[in-house]
């Protein structure tokens, strides 16, 4: 009796092709990451329920995978967010302050599966933690990064949107609706969805007098470039502390996305984002595809005051945001925005050697490897039709064979697989023309516009 | 009421600096493994426990994290072989043979906690996969790749052990002792620890004749160069067909690795070699610290003739190899042998801009992380004093400033925060120390000795 093989409806598990450009991905994350002085981190996938679930409630513990071990009450992350913060409150005497980390690794929630919402996905974060307090300079820096992630990889058409929680606070404590402000963001943030007429129903139906619903529709409403977003909240200036502070922070934000190169076009002030309501505390972001706004924001995040309040009495604010790698991977996939024109072959070159002695075949492979190309030296008795059949379904780049001839002349024979154009020459000589084809197969980006 | 924060007894949680050199070994496999043209996989951590476990039975299946989330029953992977076998039966149609794959990733035990074993661990393993046959050769690549993976990283004195075990089936057999093999291959592995009249002794309390004792500790009492040994064998010949058999796999896999370039020191034929009963059936290795042997092996593997026999009625030959990658860098820490020259530090060059206005600043990051250094941009507020401490505490190699001398002059202030010295020079001269230096620091590898 065979078991069925299969994989969990809601897991990821790539074909070797795809895995490759999702490796690609990974490590420009982390190159990228690492070029801005971040140190990797690595935590448990499993945490002790008590202390995963401290700060308890909402949605999200629903969705938790939670089980017993013995006398263990374990859960899995279910972000990267809440380990870091046991993490500094854990080691706080041993890090060095504004702490700097990132971390690329899977989360888990019981989620409805559905297209392109994953129960186990890989969550790529930055979080800049500062000990007492943090420079506002921090909350620029951290969306300039991400800018720097995309367009590493690829992606052009992206807009990181910029708001920040205390103008949205404080606009409400105008209005003397500071305990509807979590209801009132909710319904605003269906805007897109139902239109304005729709909102201001709703509104007017949660208690919310004409003249305020009015006057919140018309603070949503503001648009333009961000010079003109800025100048239409002066307009609110001097009637409330925190709407001031806020608005300082914003074009403080803005004028240093600005200093870190981050252009124009990729980051606008949008005052509907407001990201959850109880964690953030200042600036707030979200991403979107400008061409494909239905999948929703790709990467999120903000700044918070409190980072570790559930464990430790130490004021951590900090500011962090998170891309969604699983979830950008199945929609770049979807929408046939990853280049498959790029090299995803197990290999750069294959080795066919056509002699019994193998010595030879491994020594030229080491001069190649040696030189940072990838050879898979093919090892198995079979037809020469066969072996052919498996570099072209491998999509090997070049295919090198090594007879008798070969050896004794010192010169290596030499297939390019997309031109068919095969050469004899010698080592370094074939090592350049790989080496010229390998670089032009790799000059483009993982990511398609 | 604060929560005490903690990490679950058995799991691993590196401060910064440690894992940094973790990062560091895990970059040098991955490369390692795909200049042998190895393609990456990654499968998920949880799979249905009827699947996961179905070989079932034994001392692993009491380990397994298993629990259910709705109406699933789900199991966290145990090690990366299983996963496996589910994936190439699963997408056998789609894959190209020999497979040739290396996955790293998390695997979960609920062993009992005690020092360098722990319930999650990383493993990073390679194997490749047949469809119906795999030539011989296959067996010595594998630890030839082992091989060129502990040579990167700097590790020096350890020797890969070979056996086969069609080898030590067939000389049971010969003494007609097929049915006790597994019990005596239990006891015999004991010889190191007891020596070698307490195991004859309790192979006689097994059942085993004194004469077939005596034959015993005579077999697995060769010793020798890899020659000597290969020579005692061939004094067996020519008495069981299977022996016969295992004795030509083993002279080929031992003239094979030298000439996948295996310095003789760096590997041995060890007739006590056996690892575990039913699933391996050619080429067995184990890997030891030549002045560690206390620690036992840090890489094991060998061949198997069917790797997803449970799925599918496919014949699925293959070889693969493990390295234990938690418990490895765990010995090497307790040992003194990671390198801790290297740096570890966040970033290379702090860069402590000393005017208001950080556009300088970043610019100036900017064209070093264009050259490949890596750039903290210190944004805080604080004393000279506080942030020259800053730099001290995360060990950066080079602090540069940035004031308005600076910048009206168009040179970089960088300061060797080893060496103390400080210079003032054009941008070029500056990256031209500063990768200097770095390249001095990076030199050495990640394991001394």
């Amino acid at each position: 009796m065979k078991i069925q093989p299969r994989t969990l409806s809601g897991f990821v598990e790539l074909l070797p092709k795809q895995q490759i450009l999702m490796e690609k991905i990974m490590q420009t994350l982390r190159e990228t990451y690492s070029l801005y002085g971040f140190t990797p981190l690595d935590t448990p996938a499993i945490e002790a329920s008590e202390v995963l679930l401290a700060k308890g409630g909402g949605e999200t513990e629903k969705q938790i995978y939670r089980f017993t071990k013995g006398d263990s009450d374990l859960s899995l992350r279910f972000d990267l967010t809440v380990p870091l913060a046991k993490y500094v409150a854990l080691h706080y005497s041993e890090l060095a302050f504004p702490f700097k980390r990132y971390q690329i690794g899977k989360a888990y929630r019981g989620e409805r599966a559905q297209r392109g919402r994953f129960r186990e996905f890989y969550q790529a974060d930055i979080d800049i933690i500062g000990d007492g307090k943090l420079d506002i300079s921090n909350e620029a820096e951290v969306p300039a990064i991400i800018y720097q992630v995309f367009n590493r990889l690829g992606l052009k058409k992206f807009q990181v949107q910029v708001n920040n929680r205390k103008v949205l606070n404080g606009f409400y404590q105008m209005l003397g609706l500071s305990e509807q402000a979590g209801d009132i963001m909710r319904t605003v943030d269906k805007l897109d969805k139902i239109g304005a007429e729709k909102v201001k129903e709703l509104l007017i139906e949660q208690g919310v007098s004409e003249d305020k619903a009015g006057e919140i529709l018309a603070f949503i409403g503001i648009k333009g470039s961000n010079e003109e977003v800025l100048g239409a909240l002066d307009g609110y200036q001097g009637k409330n502390e925190l709407f001031d502070l806020g608005l300082d922070e914003l074009k403080t934000v803005v004028k240093y996305l600005s200093a870190f190169g981050v252009p124009q076009e990729n980051f606008a002030v949008n005052l509907t984002i407001a990201r959850g309501l109880d964690y953030y505390t200042g600036t707030v972001y979200e991403t979107f595809m400008v061409e494909h706004p239905e999948i929703g924001s790709i990467c999120s995040g903000g700044r918070y005051d409190n980072l570790a309040e559930y464990y430790t009495d130490k004021l951590l604010p900090g500011v962090g945001i998170s891309i969604g790698v699983s979830r950008l991977f199945y929609v770049l996939n979807e929408q046939g925005m990853l280049n498959e024109d790029m090299n995803t072959a197990p290999a750069d070159v294959l080795l066919l050697p056509m002699v019994e002695d193998l010595s030879p075949a491994v020594e030229l492979a080491t001069r190649f490897r040696n030189a940072g190309v990838r050879v898979q030296l093919y090892g198995e008795q079979r037809k020469f039709k066969a072996k052919m059949n498996y570099a072209d379904k491998i999509g090997v780049p070049y295919v090198v064979f090594l007879g008798e001839d070969e050896v004794r002349d010192g010169v290596v024979a030499c297939k390019d697989m997309k031109s068919g154009e095969q050469t004899k020459l010698g080592f370094d000589e074939t090592l350049q023309r790989v080496r010229d084809g390998l670089a032009k197969k790799n000059e483009g980006r993982v990511i398609l516009g």
